[in-house]
């Protein structure tokens, strides 16, 4: 029998699962679409079906499982695996880890997206051994996860770390988030595609114009490669962005200590045209007190990184005694999923009431 | 027989030392000069000698002694209670734990001093029963100590957290430490008192300009004066010192989500007046993304702090079982304490040797 464990990384637009064994080899993965319009039970439901007939191609079947890992943006309540909210995701308290759990009849554990795919990065990609990281991701937004001892850091009330909301310029753009001077207001993808544009708009000379005239856009991907053919003004906003992520980057290293610095997302395709700019103005605002040896380097796994992550969670909460294996249990109804996830999570909490500190 | 906790506070200037029982009561304490060109072996002498008088005193001896705590500035090796490198105490790779386990034949453990001082709030002031806190002491510097999950946050290679030199201002002014815009170069004691005198010096209108004609410097204490006297550059400086502050307290809530956020130091005594314009900046500069419900207060135990902090370490170290009580030892005359501590070190680091991960 082969012991497989699961790994589920929700996103706004599509669902990645993929099916690894004990030592992280992948069975088979497959991405489907989130249609979040239809609803958690919906969700859980395609999930689940989508990870039976994924299962029964490789000659397995759902009592081969012995865990899963599920990743979802938004707040949550890591403890209890409940999604309070996650707004494109249409979750609003939503017992994600027991619904699943309940049409698998396996156990499983929630986690938050940016810290599954920073697992994913720590255990098989570029943090491989380091236990002092920080994945940064680039994208719309800028999210992060950070490794300390080995382990994954989370906020208060098991908030993820939000970093991309560190205030770098203080009274400067205005970010989504309602601050000014974010460092995602500079430095995600879409703040640097959208100060090449505010820039090209306003008159600036670059060859961006061009591109600018043809499509009404100016993406991220242009810029650095206009940067690639030398273009002046692509190179001055790139470097805003390089600038910025170095000073969140030191900023880090102050509060945190990482080792190793990952990048992840979409404008990381950028490479060394990313990465040189960033260590280089690292260098220039760093203190002078010590000798800081923290390396910069982008991520390896790509968009599998969040379902490796999400296994191997499942995996080493197996371990570590958090979760403990179980044979099938009778499965429950889909339309009641939710329903009794949330009674089995009330039982929960009322059973951990007795146990209030006396100090 | 009682049991009796040390705690050992190490300044460039002074020496607190305080002896405890099992719950935290102070059986005595005292004050000694450092005398830090004595080096290292002076030191530990005399913290020796003086813990002796005090528990003879009390009709106790060093054999009532369970466990010990030092804390000293510097960078260190917690796990080898090593300081590597202390400036205003000039020690550098001094085993400084072992030299007074030693000489006192009593286990204890090594801590930084921003740690010792942010643990006695958490055990016994401002922080009580707060398992994430973060302590931000404002004098010369700016130091802090972070508190998650009830545990004490260290940077890589066990360095203290060194939330002073995050950036706020990208370029702005000069830090000691050779980074520009840190908010330790804004808003410690000695930078408000430095903007202050800058603006009178370079004619701005305000009371603290005779303050400065007549005695050749302004100080924080100064400033702070004469924003309760209603002066309005003292109170634009003062404000500028709250919104760095508070731009520090939103970048420490992304990453670390602290519960309470609890100011220690000189310039805490002024009280109201620094607490409430942070909360105000705070609340003016913080995200709409959710409510963050933050408490900020003043630290509670004043100078004691570090014995209390210290003393309590010992008694947490004894606990969790990384520290064995142990019967009194030979003693080591003073002047092999510092070789018979490092030789004891080395071998202690070649007994861990073989345990390398084989992974």
């Amino acid at each position: 029998m082969r012991e497989v464990f699961v790994g589920v990384d929700l996103g706004g637009t599509n669902i990645k699962l993929g099916c690894f064994d004990g030592e992280l080899n992948l069975l088979s993965k497959r991405t489907i679409p989130s249609r979040v319009e239809l609803g958690p039970e919906s969700i859980i439901e395609r999930i689940g079906q989508n990870i039976e007939k994924m299962l029964s191609e490789s000659g397995l079947s759902t009592k081969d499982i012995c865990a899963f890992g599920i990743g979802s943006p938004g707040v949550m309540d890591i403890e209890a695996g409940v999604v309070i909210a996650a707004g494109n995701m249409r979750f609003e308290n939503v017992p994600l880890r027991q619904m699943l759990s309940d049409y698998l009849g396996k156990p499983g554990v929630l986690e938050n997206d940016a810290n599954v795919t920073c697992w994913g990065e720590h255990v098989l990609g570029a943090g491989k051994g380091v236990d002092e990281m920080i994945l940064i991701t680039l994208g719309t937004g800028i999210g992060s996860g950070i490794i300390k001892n080995g382990k994954l850091v989370h906020g208060f009330n098991n908030n993820g770390v939000e970093v991309g909301h560190i205030i770098l310029y203080p009274d400067g753009r205005m970010c989504s988030c309602g601050q000014r001077g974010c460092v995602e207001a500079y430095a995600s993808a879409s703040a640097t595609a959208a100060r090449a544009k505010e820039a090209v708009k306003s008159g600036a000379i670059s060859s961006l114009k061009k591109v600018f005239e043809e499509t009404g856009d100016i993406t991220c991907k242009d810029v650095y490669k206009h940067v690639a053919q030398g273009d002046e003004l692509a190179k001055e906003i790139s470097d805003e962005t390089a600038k910025a992520l170095a000073l969140l980057c030191v900023n880090l290293l102050h509060v945190i200590g990482p080792k190793r610095i990952v990048f992840y997302g979409g404008m990381n395709k950028a490479g060394q045209l990313l990465l040189e700019p960033i260590k280089k103005f690292f260098n220039e605002h760093i203190w002078r007190l010590k000798k800081e040896d923290v390396e910069f380097c982008s991520a390896t796994l790509g968009a599998d990184a969040g379902i490796i992550g999400t296994a191997a969670l499942a995996i080493h909460a197996l371990k570590e005694g958090k979760i403990k294996r179980q044979r099938d249990v009778s499965r429950i109804p889909i339309a009641e999923l939710k329903k009794a996830a949330r009674a089995a999570l009330e039982e929960r909490t009322k059973a951990a009431q007795p146990s209030t500190e006396t100090d």
